[in-house]
């Protein structure tokens, strides 16, 4: 399609038009990570939350690791570019060896048909806990990463704040990994 | 965004065009599912393929129910419209409790990125087994459904004839299964 | 190793010396199964939870379909067996096509260790979540079956009353089946 | 039930007597681990096998990582202590954040009840895959550890020397992880 174009430096990478045309007509692929610091046997002792400025109402929300798979892209790669830009070059996520997530997450522009809503598209995310073994330093537009226990994680307080209905998968995250209580 | 016009009584559906400037742009999520019928304690007895003309090749191949998540629609309802698509109204299948696939399966325009490809898009699949109790009357452009044991399926010869390197993906749904011996 | 002795008509049975005598040796493998109604897509709508005399304090208590694995039994046998036994004859459950539980639980003796625990045995269940399409009759000594709607279910009152400290068992099987909210 | 005794040093392991006649009487709760090596992106590249003398056949067998579960012992500290007893104190092994198998596997007596067999006993194995980032040295009764490549350990020729059936095992491990092709 391009022609006599420089070629893009980074393919998948759509104009704000194109973007917004694309969210019109197609549900847009999204990979979600929640981080996690496990024990030497494997059990979560801490959950990562990223506290961000929100898109949508323009107030601090918290959020997960979170990006678009690009045209073209892998979803390995999607996953580990996001956790870069989310957590910084020196967390050393440990992407595990399967990629079935451990559910799917899918937001509507509408709330109330799924308990998730995402006011800009119908979006459906591949959901996974991934383990981070080293220092995270979290830049953009992520202003601060917190961890939390599990049982933190699950207050009530720290529900409500993630952003998009989130506390419902970070609630099926913990009852994954067998830290609910 | 629209206005005064008609409501689209396909919401969703995309123009040749708008489909394929969308393909340039995005991963198109699709969902897949393998029809089995199983005996009374769940073990698979048959797997249904599809016999159909392969609009990459224009020649016969063998596939799976197979579809694009509309704009707006939810997994379980593109799940449910594809099966009955491909297999009929009578088919009956029994959706699982949960919508975790038991792969996600990437397919690139490129040969040779994965073992699975497309040559229209870069395609990203939820895949699932699922079991159908009635009977099916396959239509539209599939000629028809051939069910096979789970030994049959696993065939070389049978294998290979499947669409787009979905060869690997049967062998990983029979794995999931414990259905490979 | 047996001889001239009649066929046992129950392998797998054990005295109860035996079984209290095995029970101080090795973890004892139980089978549960958490039967639902789905609706057309698959979705939970209702969880079946029985109310029987707790063995460990005779009083009434909610609890699962659950029983052990015999020695020489297939898990898909043990698993219907016990659906069989705890819901009748003509419950007709429809087993998934894999039988990787959502989870596997853990039950202790000794209080504390994980939130289960059972005070006869060392236990560990393969937890599934099981769709019965047909009427539950339940019998032995399951006195009534309930049917809630997820939300009913995960009303902490309703929790507490589960045996073990299966509440948190319930919350990993609707966070699975995405019927948390 | 003990009284005056010295308490034990190994509590969960039995006597040969008490071994063989638990055997007889419920099946046996075992994991297994496959041990592999990932890339950045958490794909397979190696998987680890072990050659040991077989105790059924007196010769020798490929074999994966595996051990009982004993009396009280939780499942993530019984595969931790299988794996160190196998490959060694420096091997760090990287549970996974949820102890779902990837399958169970079922071993019985009676060769042809599953692919799976075991002339000792019946047995329950909760299979799981085990990243390792440290240097493996394998210890005790396994002679070697070998690292292939999936496409090399799915050769017939290594699947055949797999004990036990474990070669649709390891089809099942290989499928799960997306390392088939």
């Amino acid at each position: 399609m391009p022609s006599v174009r420089t070629p893009d430096p980074n393919p998948g990478w759509l104009s704000e038009f194109e973007l917004e045309e694309t969210r019109g007509r197609v549900p847009i692929l999204y990979v979600e990570a929640i981080p996690v610091r496990l024990d030497s046997l494997g059990q979560v002792e801490q959950v990562g939350l990223l506290l961000r400025g929100s898109a949508t109402t323009g107030t601090m929300a918290r959020s997960f690791v979170s990006g678009r798979v690009l045209h073209g892209e892998p979803i390995r790669t999607a996953l580990m570019r996001n956790l870069e830009k989310d957590l910084g070059p020196t967390a050393f996520p440990q992407l595990p060896a399967d990629i079935v997530p451990f559910t799917v997450a899918e937001y509507f522009p509408l709330p109330g048909v799924t308990p998730l809503h995402d006011a800009r598209q119908h979006a459906v995310a591949l959901a996974y806990v991934v383990a981070v073994t080293g220092e995270c330093d979290p830049r953009q537009d992520a202003l601060e990463l917190s961890w939390l226990t599990p049982r933190e994680a699950l207050a009530h307080a720290v529900l409500d704040e993630l952003e998009g209905g989130r506390g419902v998968l970070l609630q099926q995250a913990m009852a994954h990994v067998g830290a609910l209580a």
